[in-house]
């Protein structure tokens, strides 16, 4: 245990209301450096939690919309010479400045290229990685083991994110899965994008990244969960995950979190 | 009064729906200039109110789009070189061929560089400047007083429509408030600047941009409270204000019209 | 005759059906080089049928996507000299590993342009040409006769479907009409594009690519029909396509189908 508190399901529940609720107060602002397709999407999500987006890409904005903001995503779907400039520049003022930051390296297993740069980025310091099992198999060198996510977390200092069915939050010592969401949510672009962009909004809002990546990552789920239940498919299930989120409190998120310490 | 004739709140709702209906009839052409996160949200709202939106930014393509169009929307979200270039070639083309067009300087209050470019633009008349409180803070330099509108307005010879919880109208002589819209509008993503397209749709059809502005603003304020009504959240909300922009009529517009000359 | 099989209404029910079974069991990978506005709705639809979408225009990137894709959709709209690039390079890739590509030549009649460039890409066999009345005209030269359809078909080996409120499906040999379809499809931005891009899909799972368009255009406008019935206006008529799609069986096909043999 090394002196850290073990949480019970509905200890998440509460945490994830707190941060939510954080949001909603302290309205972060989160620039994000994301593709162009999931722009709009990522943005909506943001707005509905209680944030404030931001998407500018040109060199001589980003930097000043950087220092402004409480925290970066850097996404790598449709990542051109654009974005590349643009990551540079962003990660240079958060790190001087002291901004978190998460990295989702978006369909790395599809380019080599990009796969070499998101493992220069590893280097960079992220406070969160998520990604999902193709693009951690291309990350991870195909780590077959059960705790290639801890490995991964472990030796670039972060937390790895490894979202699907249940997910696995893991850092270099714990590891919880997360059991909520809905196989809509693979039905949808921008989804996973979209919720890297809310992880970074409890980041700018909970100095614990651990407890800021598993609130997040429940909330979406169980928002997910909510959409499903009201949704005649992926149309209007997109729509009502923006609503399930933007009203989502502690008795929903009690009645379905599905979180467990896992090691 | 110098000539002009005072409207009241009824006679607003019977301007807004003429200028409704113009647009359904004609289906007037607007090309945008803006940002990718607004793209297609702005192009849903143009055709939810019957105009035909194009969007292109490449130098080769927009001098012949501009020209073949009959309002220009020139937005500085996700401002990059490439929408600098866009901006130079289409003011030249929309000049030359007299098509109005408005200046919506999102975001300014967060990059100098912007707001340099958008004092720069002020210079190149635009007929409206669209813009939320933080924006015009920029914009005004913090003149804090009332009139503050009016002044930016005469200077540049520009309507200058103010948008926030109550929208104001001002040029130099005249004022309006509009009191119509709802919260939820501001935790949608591009509202703003779809509403500042559809002013665009309605310059294009209203020779009068004063009437155009107004009639626009109460249009899309109308539809915010009518989509309120049946919305669990910003999703559905975002949905059902492109179904109610197309379908407000007179008796919608006037049971919820709150215009009121001011000054 | 020429030894080709007749279809009727109902053969070609059961023909949509065969395929959006393929392409929901195999989930084939689709490459869109498509404008900035239509890449959301694109991604959200083929998602929908149960395809695989990506977007990158990166020269770094674009080679290694369509390699591992299984069909190539390209979009001329808001045409930049990225996307010029990215065509050229995903063109060549496609020719070298045989993949069927679609030319989608969007809003041609504006400007000269870009209606240059898609004359120079019917030389690169596309398989399927989808446009509508304005672009088809722009790319005939205006050619008013009846059989101009079969005629551009033959003149380049490709079959063309010239969509509207009857679609016409056109080689140099055969032709069919498509009754479906609602007149909201044309109020929402990136229907089309949508709509070629679910043809991309058919055509990475059919092998006959005359089926394959048919199949894919009787899906998409059966899908407008369902989802009009429910809708209040563009807003959730946008949603409800996706939905409707998604679900999507043979019954609802039968119930709703209209393609006629016309040549």
């Amino acid at each position: 245990m090394h002196g850290q508190k073990m949480h019970g399901s509905a200890d998440f529940a509460d945490i994830a209301t707190a941060v939510l609720a954080r949001i909603r107060e302290r309205a972060p602002r989160v620039h994000c450096i994301t593709n162009t397709v999931a722009q709009q999407y990522t943005a909506n999500i943001l707005l509905a939690a209680g944030a404030v987006p931001s998407m500018t890409l040109s060199p001589r904005e980003i930097g000043a919309f950087v220092a402004g903001a409480d925290a970066l995503l850097v996404n790598l779907g449709t990542f051109d010479a654009e974005r590349r400039s643009a990551v540079e520049a962003a990660l240079s003022v958060a790190a001087a400045n002291g901004k978190p930051w998460l990295l989702d390296p978006v369909f790395i297993e599809r380019s080599p290229a990009r796969a070499e740069f998101a493992r220069g980025l590893l280097g960079r310091k992220p406070v969160v990685v998520r990604l999902n099992q193709a693009e951690f198999a291309a990350l991870s060198n195909n780590d077959p083991s059960g705790d290639a996510p801890a490995r991964l977390a472990k030796s670039h200092g972060a937390i790895v994110a490894l979202t699907g069915r249940v997910d696995i939050v893991a850092d270099g010592a714990r590891r919880v899965t997360i059991a909520n969401g809905d196989p809509l949510m693979g039905q949808v672009t921008a989804m996973g994008c979209a919720g890297s962009a809310l992880v970074c909004a409890a980041l700018a809002v909970e100095r614990d990244p651990w407890l800021a990546t598993i609130a997040a990552l429940t909330a979406f789920g169980v928002a997910g969960e909510v959409a499903a239940r009201g949704a005649d498919g992926p149309g209007s299930f997109a729509v009502g995950i923006i609503d399930a989120l933007h009203s989502l409190d502690n008795a929903i998120l009690r009645a379905h979190v599905k979180v467990h310490n896992d090691g």
